[in-house]
């Protein structure tokens, strides 16, 4: 019975996800694992429209309850449709933010509760949760500044407003490295890419030892 | 403080939830009530979406549990913009389905748990549950074959096939009446109209008369 292996990726803006989920991708490629990388809605056509929902700028009155039960929705269609048969296949699915981002966003910062954002993603994922979770913990002042340093300026005010939004999210997640830590493993990314990379990989390797066709080239 | 009244009615198909509600919206409004009578999604833009997305029939190849959360965040945002408000200025707000529709036909008759079905609905609606809720309790063959003959045909074999489902959906019913015993009063449907409504007209006096100002002219 081939089984595959499923990773998400998770972190605040500027810790550097992307980058890293894509070194990963090419690692796990070079040792011979068919890869998907993957992010929600991950072009399911319910997920896409349940998306486009959340997304409507005519929704301004959209309540925060509302917003989590269409994200935990999205999520339920891109699992079953698309990291689910992956995974049955063999393949690595490496997903780009899952249901800790509800967790931490949603959960902590807006206050809904992480039990309760809890309660509908265990409806929604039932009982697929990833074989590892890598975190890349940034202080929300270093991560908004790469942001808006690929973007040519300078934090302003309206960012620095944000900023106690973001500290609450970091807050979420650090809640749940202990909540779930033996699933979760934090990285530092403030560090250099290239050693956030390696550190990543090392977590990798270390936790995909265990299944049985992991194969080191 | 003016605090309205929230009642809910539920039952299969055939059960004649539409005349009893008018029935009980004239009788309250001939006592001076305010009433809203109302059903999911409700005129509401967001949830008249999400309703859209749920009856498309492109998505045919949506999950249970992707379309039990959107029902509740449907159920979310109209309850937030449409049924709170109302109560809040005092109305009586009387609505043709309820969380128990999705706990009898997708938690029961579909087969995800009623308890998991209410989780989600827990977080939906928070502290908000019916004051009453109206259950209009009818054999499915007897249900189906009236809805037949409104749109002027027999049961054929197709309706049939459904019964078994049907016959799910009011068993999960019943175990509702049971678990919500203070909330559900259950009235047997299968009786001419008139004395339906005349039973559901004394449920409602009878529950009505704990509200500081219900008024009998």
């Amino acid at each position: 019975m081939s089984r595959g292996f499923f990773m998400t990726i998770e972190g605040g803006e500027g810790a550097g996800k992307t980058t890293i989920l894509q070194g990963i991708a090419d690692w796990l490629e070079a040792r011979g694992w068919d890869v998907v990388v993957t992010r929600e809605p991950g072009g399911i056509p319910i997920a896409e429209k349940i998306r486009e929902v959340i997304l409507d700028r005519v929704h301004t009155d959209m309540d925060a309850r509302t917003e989590a039960l269409l994200y935990a929705a999205a999520r339920r269609q891109h699992l079953v449709q698309k990291v689910e048969p992956a995974l049955a296949a063999g393949a690595a699915v490496l997903c780009d933010r899952f249901v800790d981002s509800s967790l931490a966003y949603q959960g902590h910062a807006r206050g809904l509760g992480i039990e309760e954002v809890w309660a509908i993603n265990r409806f929604a994922t039932v009982e697929r949760l990833p074989d590892l979770t890598l975190y890349l913990d940034v202080r929300p002042e270093i991560g908004l500044a790469r942001v808006r340093s690929d973007h040519g300026r300078e934090i302003n005010r309206l960012d620095l407003e944000d900023l106690t939004f973001h500290r609450k999210v970091r807050e979420g997640y650090l809640l749940l490295t202990r909540r779930f830590s033996d699933r979760i493993v934090t990285i530092n990314a403030e560090q250099p890419p290239e050693q956030v990379l390696a550190q990543a990989l090392q977590e990798t390797e270390k936790r995909f030892k265990g299944f049985s066709h992991f194969r080191v080239k």
